[in-house]
């Protein structure tokens, strides 16, 4: 048991749990903390690249894998909320009530927790079941199955599941 | 303090939270863990019997339970997605997506994780709220209320809520 | 380490969702435990006083903020389910089950936390945001940011995201 770990398994991709989520870590990290936020489901949409990958021989997809890609979000830019969404309109007023406030965006503060070292990784099941290939995440994260996050909240003292 | 001992609140009866819920937790087991999975509130759906028990004198519903019943999905097959459910399409879509992956249905995870000694309980006010009869659950549960939940949790390591 | 704190982020606004935090803090509470709700995002709404303050000069609300303030809703009374919530009609038919079976009210589960001494605390960078100001909250309560949170996280063995 280690005062300094944290994980989150960030399950969710919805602009408000995953901005909760950056929060935390962020704040965490600010402190000295080790923290990994274990990327899994929805989560995993904040490790895509924005830009489309092709895909070579080895990393073909199933049609439903890739109607899976096409619908989802890539990465920060284009998450929606978890209520109050308004067809979309939710996440651009969160947004901006955010900036107005002088709080960092989404993006400030999940470069900001990469900066602090947190631990991005991404769920390898999910990746299996999504059909997402490691090379359309983006890079520097790590790539872990359950056993691998078990291990890690087995030594930290705070574990979220958000 | 044990780092040997896990819980999880179940308190969604989503499909895909379900199904995080169940992989953690026979991951966990498959380690060694003791590990309790605590339905309530919606998680409460999984563990109810498929077939229709006839109700006796002394189990007697209200028409709002009777109608809570009618309408919420009986054991795992049913659930939908918390995301992209398409009407009920997205939960198909997820199940045959994770068996083209090689992974473990639902079923064969609710199994698994039985038979690995993870231990099932149904929150007993819940039950008594939404009017859920200890016949009308599966075999092999256990029955509990929030004060038992707390004194496992005060012996586990990982306590999660779904 | 002190097996005798919880904390619980509040992050949700469900009725459903803030019950069960309500029901496991009281759980909590009466087994002798400290507990700290920290309540953000969504979870703030419950610290709203129901009537509507009128704003002073120093805390003026931008046009955004005052419009989640209308949409919002204040205090416990008007919450939505997470699921099955029929336009509204989904907390009132729990409510009637939960009276029904004996149970509690929201209203009463708050009431009773607060009387056990568990300590309700709003996330300053949500009020921020959100634009809630003080003396829009109820009285008896602390305001603080996630440092503190963390700092009581530590502290506790027991740390649930809701």
């Amino acid at each position: 048991m280690d005062t300094t770990k944290k994980t989150i398994i960030l399950f969710s991709g919805d602009f408000d749990r995953v901005m909760a989520a950056l929060i935390i870590a962020n704040g965490a990290a600010a402190m000295g903390d080790d923290v990994t936020i274990f990327c899994t489901f929805w989560g995993l949409n904040i490790l895509r690249k924005t830009e489309k990958v092709p895909s070579d021989g080895n990393s073909k997809k199933s049609s439903l894998q890739s109607m899976f890609g096409r619908m989802m979000p890539k990465g920060t830019k284009h998450l929606g909320l978890s209520k109050m969404n308004f067809a979309g309109a939710g996440a651009p007023m969160m947004r901006r009530a955010t900036k107005d406030a002088g709080g960092m965006s989404l993006e400030e503060l999940f470069d900001s927790a990469r900066e602090q070292g947190v631990r991005f990784v991404a769920c390898t099941l999910s990746m299996d079941i999504l059909g997402f290939k490691a090379d359309e995440l983006i890079d520097g994260i790590e790539f872990e199955g359950v056993a691998a996050y078990l291990g890690t909240a087995d030594e930290a003292n705070v574990n979220l599941f958000i």
